[in-house]
């Protein structure tokens, strides 16, 4: 017995890879010490304000040279995996300058810190590391939408029974479903991108929150790390240190919630109850004990990671609350909130995409349940308006009744002898006709005659797919564009940093 | 004794208007039903709607006029206060409902529903409240702004004890402070923006989240109503009934948690211990029974708001997480909370802006401090670097030294034997002039010299007061415009109801 | 039409009375100025003092008599309706001395707040108001339980499809099922209790937080106010003035978070997909636009509720941190939250049990259920292991390929072809009687063979019972203890005050 | 430079052990993959459950011998730290039957898990990991209150600034102030003790919540696990695997929002504008770049660990809420929330008995104190009351207006010519003596006057000392029960594995 799991038999599949690490969670993986993931960012902060310091001649072009050298050798040596940080010095901002102190000097590697704070540092850190979760979340979000478009195209006529309150509501599409997790995955996206336009500023400069007599140049940096400007004002970058995390913490947990309904409406239609889905062996797991299980794991996982979001946010949130002015050390911990946060959610997108592109969808029981728990009676109202001008309330009225007294014969749809019943009731002596009858409780014809925009209707749906192509087009260039912004910057850097 | 407060002789002034309010809290007032906020929108979606249906024939004109004209007579009754609402009928939509048939008949007010569903009626009003909270907390937000500009051009060279970890860190201006906060209200106020972007979309026609057969034109009545377009997908806004609170809820708790934090800040900067700041007797309350009272109430309490925020967007949150297909009841409660969060917070910015603006300041206190805990010690660090070319470190390190030998002598400052001396140590044979040790240590010449953007210097502080007008003047501009977009949209409504 | 709902012909009943309240929730009632409920609280507390006052002659008894006359009056008055806070005096506090100082005059009214601070009648307030709620909580906890109680004696041997992941696992009984309900509201139950042993302590007499040089006999107001003690020190109670708050925060919020997983089972099981359970009409609403609708709001606001109190929870904490020594303003707002959630969340017990008193149980589904989804195999497993003494594993494995061959086979129990073929590949020669496949498949004998404590037989059922009716009869002791506490203090209270 | 900070100068010490790893918080520190730690509960649960099945008849005595002796053989291995769990096989549980397994075959290691399911084993690890948590809260706890007793004895005179609002209140002592959170962290206490006595119930057996048919003997697991019982329902601790971590969470978030508030107050008394208490140089931290620094930030680091406790316990309560029946996979998050609370949260009463112990008091910052922002007047007006009889009210109006005239006259106590201007004003022709100012703003005199229960004077200040000390008696004798109550059944386990 290899690694075989305990569970092994049911299942015709293994669990998928993204799946495997889900449901181990943290059980069997620890967390890597926060500043591991800043080492790069903070190298290249220091590049660059030492390439600034010298080009102002704040620092000697000579030891400036020095310092380059030494920071790019350090990002190979962590590029090789090879640079670990010392835990008796604090953080990863005292380990790189000793690390340059004991290879250069005092000399040299004691002017790293000239103009500069680790309040600066650290905040620097931060939004250069939220940038890219920024991106990374965006891009996430594009590539899932693309599918649930693609997945909506497919099923735009395939009848869905639609509910409200967990109850049979009305006749929709599964394509009609899609679009509605989609549209509101697009707002998810766009409020990644707001972060981005908000918060890609330049702290460098700040210093400890009250700037600096040196003569530094912060246009100058701002554009050689990819910023679009620097802060305006050095002290509200530092006093803030909560908010770009809170603010990504919020689009986070929105997003999340929006996956987390989702994933809860597909646990309910994969039970047997249910019975409209069918999740596919590498999405679920088995048990130790129970030979039959499988179980939507993955899923259920989602819905606690939706939870983890909602309490870092509050954490993130409760640190913001009621600070003295200036820097205050509690916000130290808004780094290891966003970072687990960013480390739970981020696959979720994907891991998402995987299970429905590989669903199996059961349209016999689809259509089943289009014809059970009355599901029709909302639009046979309207038919009833429609055809024969009632007024909405005595419609409704009517078809009430005649609900009440289908029930009654036993039957999960209207019968045309309880709706004469029920019209007579009413005193409306009107003649129903059987095709009258089986056409208002067509679920093709319902979804069909439903057009108006954000409708179920072919045409409608049409509609709903072109606009979200539309913005989703414009997501790809405006993420392109940013993703070029810092390349380009990074190559600048280079750049400038061989002549000197 | 008529109404005088149990505390009245210490103080000078009585509490201003909004102190009073916030210092009572909910002890003496009760709170109204939720839906009686929403009689004046949900009379607009109506009239709207019916209007539509006429247009699209769904409605003969004679009773689409009727039901106008119930519903701009039950407008005219609400107005002057004598609408109330019927506990036995659930909520607004049924009160107004009942209220068109009780007048008209059934086969009048019977119609009012026709293409309708509670689900969208209530998505409607709710978009309608929100989006004028959304605009109401920008434009206070922008008084709020102008106002902190206003000081800091004045406070602009007033030198100002800055702080980190509740300690004394360096010496700035109070006009750096101040746009500090500025700053970040700025980005409170863009958030409410972007909700107005995103969320300024019609629901209306949704209907149960199923849209419907009716040939409804969803796009007359956006116009009529002053959104930008409708919702593309009918389940969208009825699945998600607590993303636009949420989202509201965050940016309001982002709000509240620099106005908090300011208040925490002007908390301790008027006690006697800090004594930079006095606060107004109209923004104090006494004590029932210590008679040298005078407390920072309503600061607290903005406080206390803040904490508000937080709960209230975490049951938004919490709603929202792992919600089956189509609406579900839970989402009721989101109306509550979000209403609950704006009575709480829509008036905090103003009240700050009283108290900021009736604030007394000390500026001998702020002198004082500005040569205490030697808190040019920073500066000073620098001036050796830059005056000598000493490494960063090594500079540090000499000063370390220096306040430690200061302090040993008994004071605040940097003595010229205490830097003699430490400079011996590092064996820099440097020679410290009186004229030097003054300099380095007067405040004025310290915040003069940080001349980068951000910087604490008259002409940063200038940029930075430059910038945020300029971003002021956009802000009234999208202001009018938003506003303007609903009076004409209302004024259009007005004038096609003449005309059927 | 009268005060008919919009959806009245669907449901054969009226909404219950909760069930009404529960869905209008907000909409169209306000809630009171909160102080409102501290009116009795505060005369008693005032009375209590007053006496004491007299009885250390720190007042002339003349003073005396008439203060406590006048609290008398005015108890009365408020008994009748008409004392009305007036919200230009803040608070009750000081609406009630105000009223005393009116009527008496400064020199008797002026008398009552000798040794006193409005922080510690507060304090006091709060504390009565709170341990009432305490023991309605227990009350009203008590009698769910009971009713648990009794539906579980009734269903013991009522087979039920037990669940895991939303996906059959294994047979148990509906008794099973209520009895761990019961058990966990059980320690709900204690929690309150709990509350009550640790803050039933009298803050009275804690002043400002820094006590009082007058002779007051704390001992004597703890006994009149039916408390166990005086709080040992004065600063505590003022500093604290969100911990008792959040500990019944806390309370409510675990009971709500049972009682909401009760909701959201009886949810699904009630839909038509799960079928088991029917809710009464009673506990259903309609829709204004779906004729069929029979909607489970009152359990889906239940659910909404929960999420209320983890916000309002949240709220509490959240003011309770880091706040400066002695009493910050900032605690008032935690009555606010607290006197919410108790408004919120004392119903609820009270409904849930008529809901479930209500409920019809469709034993038919029920069995059918127990069919299906192979959920008797963990039982065959064990089987294997008794009857063959296969190693754990092995026998899993074997009727894990046993469930995948019956599964093609189109079955949804295990066929004996099925078993035999994966015994067979396990290389076990074992024989399969038809009598032992009926046998390991049938329900009822499933559910009678787990005898262990906690298990689902009979006697096992009947000791859990028993337990929990012993632990009950010990509530309804304690319960009626701590009433008679309260009562025998009043009434010793009442007979003092004739005496002076 | 070795591993210097690079703020070493300013310090007379070196970072406490304790300090530096609170301030390096998870930069330089990963964390452990959650099972590590449930290692050693989970070998323990197995040996007593493999004892009982061979007591029970249910495993042969042979391959329960083999077991019992390869789970001692891996504890063993374990200890020196050479068992590390695989991360392709899931969990802690699958790690060590997959090792029985490849030790002894299928054959016995296959039998492991007769009559278990993961889901009661991790319920019981998480119990047997929880219990140990609660003990040692409880056990870290009455040290720190020992500590806090012992400090509140030696400064049972000392007078202290008491303040409401952040402003001047009432004279008291430090005393009394150390007992004041001594008092409330009793109440901390208290809750860990019953969770211990609500939770040490033994949830082994309850398998996958729906019990077994194997012949279990829960009484006997329950006894050699240490437990009171076992769990009375085999569905509610696996249907509730949120609820003792949620409790476990609320007991360490109130302790936390003590201790935070605490920090805040020893924060804001450490200020060199309050000065009042100075913090250890080993407790303190310098920056990067200004050289006067004594920051306090391992108490600011106090705050964000109770932020942090505040989230955890939202996501904790989250998960809780809306479950179905059965156990839900969501739950397993809980595990890592409440690990990650209890490490945040264990050390840090640990940290603030190390602060508090080691801090300096300004006695003489606390006289002038004592003597500033009229902090004497309510003492004032009780002395009014007592030597002239004059009515609360009308006393508390003179000293107001008293206070006024100082302030005026520029003081900061009552004078005498005020207090006579005052009280002509109030007609009252009252002489006013030199002696009777001095003695009515003596410190001395005032705290020594407060004689009532919870009082500042030095007798009733040992009340208080005395019942906690006795409660911290009782604290110590129910530990050392609870610890032998678990020596005791190990040692009988192992007794009892011999013997087989």
């Amino acid at each position: 017995m290899k690694t075989e799991k305990l569970w092994g038999k049911r299942l015709a599949k293994a669990p998928a890879a993204l799946a495997e690490i889900f449901t181990s969670g943290k059980d069997v993986r620890g967390t890597l010490p926060a500043d591991e993931r800043l080492v790069p960012y903070d190298i290249l902060g220091s590049r660059t304000h030492v390439l600034m310091l010298a080009k102002q001649k704040i620092l000697p072009k000579k030891e400036a040279r020095a310092l380059i050298q030494g920071l790019r050798t350090l990002e190979k040596i962590w590029q090789r995996g090879e640079f670990r940080l010392d835990p008796s010095k604090e953080d990863v901002h005292s380990n790189i300058e000793s690390w340059l102190i004991a290879k250069y000097g005092l000399e040299i590697g004691g002017c790293l810190h000239t103009a500069r704070s680790r309040n600066d540092q650290i905040a620097l850190d931060m939004r250069l590391y939220l940038r890219d979760c920024a991106l990374n979340f965006f891009s996430e979000l594009t590539s899932f939408i693309k599918a649930l478009l693609d997945h909506a195209q497919k099923e735009r006529s395939t009848i869905f029974p639609g509910y409200t309150h967990h109850q049979p509501a009305q006749i929709t599409t599964l394509g009609h479903v899609w679009l509605s997790f989609a549209e509101s995955l697009n707002r998810d996206k766009q409020r990644f991108q707001e972060w981005h336009e908000r918060f890609n500023q330049n702290p460098l400069g700040s210093m400890t929150g009250y700037s600096t007599s040196f003569a530094i140049d912060r246009n100058f940096t701002s554009r050689l790390l990819g910023f679009d400007k620097p802060c305006p004002n050095s002290l509200d970058p530092i006093q803030n240190r909560w908010e770009p995390e809170a603010e990504m913490g919020f689009a986070i947990a929105a997003m999340m919630n929006h996956l987390s309904s989702l994933a809860q409406t597909l646990i309910l239609f994969s039970t047997g109850e249910f019975g409209v889905f069918k999740l596919d062996d590498a999405y679920c797991t088995g048990s130790s004990m129970m030979p039959q299980k499988r179980n939507p794991d993955p899923l259920e996982i989602i819905k606690a990671k939706a939870a983890s979001a909602q309490g870092l946010l509050a954490s993130l949130l409760s640190i913001g609350r009621s600070l003295f002015l200036g820097y205050n050390r509690d916000t130290q911990w808004t780094k290891y909130w966003i970072m687990d946060l960013v480390d739970e959610c981020l696959p979720v997108p994907k891991i998402m995409a995987e299970i429905i592109g590989s669903l199996r969808i059961n349209k016999d029981k689809m259509t089943v349940l289009c014809q059970k728990g009355f599901i029709t009676a909302p639009d046979f109202v309207e038919r009833l308006v429609q055809e024969w001008g009632l007024p909405f309330r005595q419609a409704k009225v009517t078809v009430e009744n005649a609900v009440k007294y289908s029930e009654a014969e036993g039957g999960e749809q209207i019968s045309s002898s309880a709706l004469e019943r029920s019209l007579q009731e009413e005193g409306l002596s009107l003649k129903v006709e059987q095709g009258f009858m089986a056409m208002a409780q067509d679920p093709k014809f319902i979804v069909s005659r439903r057009k108006a925009i954000g409708g179920t209707s072919f045409e409608a749906l049409g509609r709903n797919i072109t606009s979200l192509t539309r913005s989703l087009q414009g997501s790809r260039r405006w993420l392109a564009q940013k993703r070029k912004q810092q390349s380009m910057a990074k190559t600048r850097l280079a750049e400038m940093e061989q002549d000197i």
